[in-house]
């Protein structure tokens, strides 16, 4: 098979090495994309075939990798093509945008697999699982027989995959914003130490494992925030309180400007930052 | 020293167990009270003096543990009978509601002290800890010495105990209402069992430690809707997000009418009221 990568980031450039390794051809398209893109592709063994509508007429699978607020015009550019073939959003989306999604690619027949990626890029076996759901995942999750990344089949609904992409990135995504929320609190308040210290009496190294969880959070802060605000989205279809993860991507947005620098950050630089006193 | 304590519930009848076995005489006020307090009470061996002025008239201590909505109440009580003693509120508010309980109960010239007590219903060395600040927080420590009750001395100033307190319960309680919101929402998209089986992977008992978390929940979730509003106004005055608490309240409020069930509840018993559908 031939599955086109958009826009293999670290994430997709794993996913496209676990197709390739699985015996499938990795393709993707070049135009418009950095040097760092371009590196990481041909590291990996991906095909360019220049733009996107030679990836929609080479490919048999498209795969969707990216920003979740970008995930419907990624579809429509495919869409525009005329690609017919089978399209899989692997994105962290609510479900009803996973569904208008999938309106936008159906439109010329193509069969549309809901995919939901969750753990670490895929170059271990076992840290990584493609969640799938829609009529076509058997023919997804062939393409990645054999190799690192474990393809897990769900039922035939879109929007399946991504529930639960959404309710799992809710607990740990949604944690580590609020242990920002509750140390920002702390600094401000004078009593970062004494709850540090109270949380190494409720169990060793937990302080220095949240404030850790804290100082990696600013490398992946801006591209968080989008993603909690699908969640929160989801969480208000599904009948229950949105405010954990809009106040999540709050958090997110005032350290999203730390991102260019030193990761892990210092705890002083991120708690300054969410006390807007950087 | 004879300590009066306002209104001895499970936790409050414990403190005064450990100033009891610490050397202290430990008083109460019958009046208004339930037959339940009463019996705790009289096996614990507090002195019953009958009402709140004759326990303000005999007591040289006076420890305030109540529901946080009421701590205030409770301090204009105290006020009013024009005791001039130590006056410490162990109750779970935020700094500043601290700084209004402790205006009132000053006026005629008693000595504040901010209390948090973090930890279970101390009856086990080590398993529970009452957080001290303001300026007479040393005396108060003494009334516990050699106790199972381990006092920790902040300091000065009034409403550090209290800050430390909501950024403790912020986690504990806040992560309890989180994963009831996320079970809820995976509930009701269909793929509650999807994602316990992700949980697993992370890590063996994940998916049945939380799930009991929740589980545990309406057991006392009726007395902690106060406590998040408190800890929501805690980070908004530190300049952080209320958000994850505002829907901690919201989820608590949904659960609170399954106080008087079955405990643990049933989980399909408790997903069912988080969507309205009991």
């Amino acid at each position: 098979m031939k599955i086109g990568f958009l826009h293999p980031g670290s994430m997709g450039v794993s996913i496209a090495a676990s197709a390739i390794s699985s015996g499938q051809a990795a393709l993707w398209a070049s135009d418009g994309r950095g040097p760092a893109t371009r590196q990481r592709a041909e590291e990996h063994g991906l095909q360019d075939v220049g733009n996107v509508t030679e990836l929609c007429n080479q490919s048999d699978v498209i795969c969707s990798i990216c920003p979740p607020a970008a995930a419907e015009d990624v579809a429509r550019a495919v869409a525009e093509t005329g690609y017919s073939g089978i399209y899989v959003d692997g994105n962290a989306v609510s479900p009803e945008r996973m569904n208008a999604v999938a309106g936008i690619v159906a439109k010329n027949g193509a069969s549309v697999v809901d995919g939901a990626i969750i753990g670490h890029p895929a170059w271990k076996a076992g840290t990584t699982f493609l969640h799938l759901s829609g009529p076509a995942r058997a023919e997804v999750a062939v393409c990645f027989s054999g190799s690192v990344l474990t393809a897990k089949i769900m039922s035939d609904k879109i929007g399946e995959a991504s529930a639960l992409k959404m309710c799992y990135a809710a607990l740990t995504k949604g944690t580590a914003a609020l242990l920002c929320g509750i140390l920002g609190t702390a600094e401000e308040l004078g009593v970062r130490d004494a709850l540090n210290e109270q949380w190494e009496i409720d169990g060793a190294n937990r302080s220095r494992d949240r404030e850790a969880t804290v100082c990696g959070v600013p490398a992946k802060a801006w591209r968080w925030i989008d993603e909690m605000e699908e969640i929160a989205h989801t969480f208000a279809g599904a009948g229950q309180p949105d405010g954990f993860h809009l106040a999540s991507a709050e958090i997110f947005k005032r350290l999203s400007d730390l991102k260019d620098g030193p990761h892990p950050s210092e705890i002083k630089t991120v708690l300054g930052k969410l006390r807007g006193i950087d």
